[in-house]
């Protein structure tokens, strides 16, 4: 499948886009600047240029499926997490949905389904809160994935992937990917929304 | 008309509520803290606790229209501009449909109409186009007001209130409050988005 991995630049996204590679799917990573082109184009792994904040709507060409993996990230302010956890994520359901995306997927976080209980980063949960129940209003194929806290260390190619009440722990941005890898390949969007932390399951034998 | 005014802590919102009392309706000022009580009680003025990060159903009963004039301001960060002008504001529409009331006017802002092209508060302009986009959705009888530039000068009595394309000019934040009175007096909720900028057409004469 040709498959678009918008936030191919930042950790998870980029190392969902070599996963997907890796399974034999056409990843396109969509990234901001010339200079993150070179880091795929070295490895064959085609590339788009597209900024959340224009139009990018041109990145949807041919595209079956969608990883949303975008984020602002810790170092700016609350205003981009409005404009691209959230805006950027509901202008991507819009592209896809243009472009007739048979599955999306995206990543949402641990906490999404109850932001005003947030003890922490109450913006950033109403934010992917927004984001996620776009998606689900879209009438597109979705997947939701909501990890818990995001680690940089290897990931251990097992986790634990769940529906219902969310449990707080931890999970490698790694395994993350996989999982993200795994739910695009399995090609079986079944509109539903999983918590995701660190645990037992090997990611092949999670759905 | 029982009238609650959520934000009558604020510039227009403390005004709206005046001047719903001296057009003979009951207005209800909700206020965050206690101390915000007495400006309201000492003219007779009807007031009730609400915080918009809390639960605040209570505030509803028995309302017939509802004026949303609340804002986090200018010396806040953008988290809360996330947490009170879109947030609050979606669940004071919850919380309206939940009572069925009958009319529920919201203070938005000229450029919500298009955010992406705003060249400054742009998140802000995404969070109110998200809040009035929950209000037209909502299945509520709705007007939405989106002035120009405020000003604390005093009012003139006098505005231009117009749908349409906005022209950017500004307002005096009394003349905003005048204008919400008026809606809520007249009555006839159209579901309608009027641009409010200065200008001369008397603010009685304008709907």
């Amino acid at each position: 499948m040709r498959v678009l991995v918008v936030g191919a630049n930042g950790q998870i996204g980029h190392q969902a886009v070599e996963k997907l590679k890796e399974k034999g799917h056409d990843p396109v990573a969509m990234v901001r600047k010339e200079e993150q082109v070179a880091q795929f184009k070295d490895k064959g792994i085609e590339t788009v240029l597209g900024d959340l904040e224009k139009d990018f709507s041109h990145a949807f060409e041919n595209v079956d499926a969608v990883v949303f993996a975008a984020g602002s990230g810790g170092s700016t302010g609350a205003d981009k997490t409005i404009i691209i956890d959230q805006e950027g994520a509901i202008e991507t359901v819009e592209n896809a949905k243009e472009a007739d995306v048979k599955h999306f997927v995206i990543v949402s976080s641990l906490g999404a389904d109850a932001p005003k209980k947030a003890e922490q980063a109450k913006h950033y949960m109403y934010a992917k809160h927004r984001a996620d129940q776009h998606l689900q209003a879209s009438g597109l194929n979705y997947t939701i994935v909501r990890p818990g806290m995001l680690q940089n260390e290897a990931g251990t190619g097992k986790v634990k992937l769940f529906e219902g009440d969310p449990e707080v722990a931890n999970v490698p941005r790694e395994d993350v990917a996989a999982v993200l890898a795994h739910i695009v390949d399995k090609n079986q969007p079944a509109n539903k929304i999983y918590n995701l932390i660190e645990g037992d399951t090997p990611i092949e034998e999670t759905i």
